[in-house]
C-alpha cells in the first residue's frame, strides 16, 4: 500500500488532479496495489482557509506520504499580495526545501498527432524528446539576499550559491537518467562569467569518468536558449542550475505543442512530488477546459520514479499517445479537424484506453 | 567628420566588418560626412599579437572615437584558455565596462522574405518586430564572485547586484525607445523569487508616470522565454537586466530567421559600440560564406544612435530588405529557390541598392 498526498490547490487544479487520481486508482484496480489518497490545503485555498500558503499539517502529511501528487497554485486573487507572499512562491519554494527536491525532471517529448500544435515548423520539430533535469533547492533561489538603502541609495543582491556535493548530487543524477535513455548529457552553464559555472563545469568534468557510456558536452545557457529553438531534436538530457532551468524548461515546454501536456516530478528527497508543468489557469478554471494530461502523464513519472511501476507508466504514456492519435483534444490543443473534449471526458478517454 | 574605431576581431570578423565600412563610405559620400576609420585589434587576434584580449591602446582608441564597429572575437584555438580568459569574455566585458555600455539594444525583426527561414511556423512568426533592451554592465556579470574551500567542501557564487540608479538609467531608456516605437513595454523580471527583481519592479512602478504614453507590463522570465516561442508578436520593447536579456536576446535571435541578420548597439557611454549578434563562427571563417548583414545593420544602428542620421539608417535598412526580396542569400539563409551569393557579394548587392 502506498499513501499519496493529494494537493488540488488553486484554478483547475481541482478539475485535473481527480482525473489523475482515477487514472491512479485505475492501475491500482490493474495490479493489485493499493493506494491511499489524502487530500490537504496548498496555496491560495489554503491562505483562504488557514491564513498561509503552507499549513503544517499539509507538509506534515506530505512528510509521512510515499508520493505528492500537486494540481497548482496562485491567481489574481491573490495577485494584490507581495509577490513573494503569492501562492507560487509561498507554497512552492518552501515546499521543495522542506522535502529536499533538489531534482526537477521536465521531458519535453512530441507526439506524432501534435506536431501541429506546435509552433514550431515540422521539419524542426520532429524528433524532439528531451528531458530536464533542474537543480531546484540551490542558487539565486536560496541564496543570501538583501534590499537596503545605503548613502549611495537604495539597493539590493541575490545571491548565486553552489557548493560542490550540491552540484555532485544533481549531476550524478543526470547521468543515470541519461545512461538510461540515448547516453547524451549536456550541461548547460554561463562559464565564460560566472565562477560558479566554473564550479560546475569542473564537477561535471570530475564526475564523467563515472559515466563512461555517456557523451557529455558543454554549452552556455543563452545558446541553449537558441539550440532549443533550432534544433531542439538535437537534444537527450539537459542537466543546469535552478535559475538558467526555470528558464529553460518553460521555453522547452512549448516547443511541443501545449504547456498542458508536460509533465513534471521534482525529487531527490524522502517524498518526492509530481505536478504538472503549466499553472493555474484561472481564466478557464471550473469550464472543463483544462488540459488534465500534463498530471495524468505526472501521475504516470510518480509510478515511474517513487514506486517503481516503470510498466504501468509506460501503460498510461501510450494511452495518452493513442487517445491524442484518435484525434480528442482539449481546447489548448484543438485543431480544425479534430475532436473537442472536456477535461473529465479527456481523463475518461485515457482510462478506456489503458 | 566622426571617428570609427574598427575592431574586426577573429573569425569572420575581418570578412564582414568591411563590408560595413564600405557600405558606410557608401553613405558618406551621398551625404557628404567623412569618416574617419582607424583599425585595431581585439579578442584573439589581439592575445596572439600582444598577449592581451584587450590591449590598452585598443581601448585607448576606442574612448578617442565618436562609435567603435566590432566583428567577432574568439574561437577554438583559444578555448583551452580557461572560459574566464578567452577572447569573449576578456575582451568584451572589460569593453563594456569600461566604456560605461549599460545598454545593449537588439531588435529582432522578421523580413517578410524570410518567413521560410525561421525555425517557426509563418502564423506563429509573422508581425515579429521587437527589441530587447538589455543591461549590460551589472548584475551577475559583475558583482561579487568567490571559489573557495571551506571545512565543509568547496563552494563558490556570484552575485547579482543592482543599485536603484542603475535600473532607473536602463529603464528610462527602454521607455523612450517604447515611445518612439509602438508605445509597448514589456518589464521582466523573476520578482517572484529575487530581491533584485523586487527592486527592478518596484523602480519601474515608479518611473512609468513620466511616460504616460506607454503601457507597461511586468512578465516573469520563465514566461517570457515560453511566450517569445508562442507568439513573438506581443512583444515591442523588452527591458531586463543583464542575464536574463543575455539568453532572452540569443533566443530571440533565431526566431526571425538566421542569427546572421541581427545587429546590436551597446550605448550608454560617451561612445557607442556596435556589432552583430553572432559570434566568430570559426567553422566557417575565411570561406566567404559569412552574413556580412548583421554587421551591415549594426552600422545602420551607429548612424541612428550615434549619428542622429535616422534617414540614413532607414535607408540601410530598407537596401537590405530589397536584397533579401530579389531573392539573394548567404549560406545561412539559403533555401531552394533562391540565389546563393557570398559575403563581399551580399555586400556589393546592399551598397548598389542604397
Ligand atoms: C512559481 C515559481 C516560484 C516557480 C519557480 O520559479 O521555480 C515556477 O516558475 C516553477 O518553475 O515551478
Ligand atoms: C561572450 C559573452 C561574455 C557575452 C555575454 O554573455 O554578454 C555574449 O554572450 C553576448 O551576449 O554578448
Amino acid at each position: 500500500m502506498y499513501k499519496i498526498a493529494v494537493l488540488p490547490g488553486d484554478g483547475i487544479g481541482p478539475e485535473i488532479v481527480p482525473e489523475a487520481v482515477k487514472v491512479l486508482e485505475a492501475v491500482s484496480r490493474r495490479v493489485g496495489i493499493e493506494f491511499q489518497f489524502t487530500e490537504a490545503l496548498v496555496g491560495g485555498a489554503a491562505i483562504d482557509a488557514r491564513g498561509i500558503a503552507l499549513p503544517p499539517e499539509t507538509l506534515e502529511l506530505c512528510r509521512q506520504s510515499d508520493a505528492v501528487l500537486l494540481g497548482a497554485v496562485g491567481g489574481p486573487k491573490w495577485d494584490t499580495l507581495p509577490p513573494a507572499e503569492r501562492p507560487e512562491t509561498a507554497a512552492l519554494l518552501p515546499l521543495r526545501k522542506e522535502l529536499g527536491l533538489y531534482a526537477n525532471l521536465r521531458p519535453a517529448f512530441l507526439y506524432d498527432s501534435l506536431v501541429e500544435a506546435s509552433p514550431l515548423k515540422k521539419e524542426i520539430v520532429t524528433g524532439t524528446d528531451l528531458i530536464i533535469v533542474r537543480e531546484l533547492t540551490g542558487g539565486l533561489y536560496f541564496g543570501a539576499k538583501k534590499r537596503e538603502q545605503t548613502a549611495e541609495g537604495e539597493m539590493a543582491y541575490d545571491t548565486m550559491y553552489y557548493t560542490r556535493s550540491e552540484i555532485e548530487r544533481i549531476v550524478r543524477l543526470a547521468f543515470t537518467i541519461a545512461r538510461q535513455r540515448r547516453c547524451h548529457l549536456t550541461s548547460v552553464d554561463k562559464a565564460n562569467v560566472l565562477t560558479t559555472s566554473r564550479l560546475w563545469r569542473d564537477t561535471v568534468e570530475d564526475i564523467k569518468g563515472e559515466f563512461p557510456e555517456v557523451t557529455v558536452e558543454h554549452m552556455y545557457v543563452d545558446n541553449c536558449a537558441m539550440q532549443l529553438v533550432r534544433r531542439p531534436a538535437q537534444f537527450d538530457v539537459i542537466v543546469t542550475e535552478n535559475t538558467f532551468g526555470d528558464i529553460l524548461s518553460d521555453q522547452a515546454s512549448v516547443l511541443t505543442g501545449s504547456i498542458g501536456m508536460l509533465p513534471s516530478a521534482s525529487i531527490g528527497g524522502a517524498v518526492a512530488l509530481y505536478e504538472p508543468c503549466h499553472g493555474s489557469a484561472p481564466d478557464i478554471a471550473g469550464q472543463q477546459k483544462a488540459n488534465p494530461l500534463a498530471t495524468i502523464l505526472s501521475a504516470a513519472m510518480m509510478l515511474k520514479y517513487s514506486f517503481k511501476m516503470d510498466q504501468a507508466a509506460a501503460a498510461i504514456e501510450a494511452a495518452v499517445g493513442r487517445v491524442l492519435a484518435k484525434g480528442y483534444r482539449t481546447p489548448d490543443l484543438y485543431v480544425p479537424g479534430t475532436q473537442l473534449v472536456g477535461t473529465a471526458e479527456m481523463g475518461q478517454l485515457v482510462r478506456r484506453e489503458l
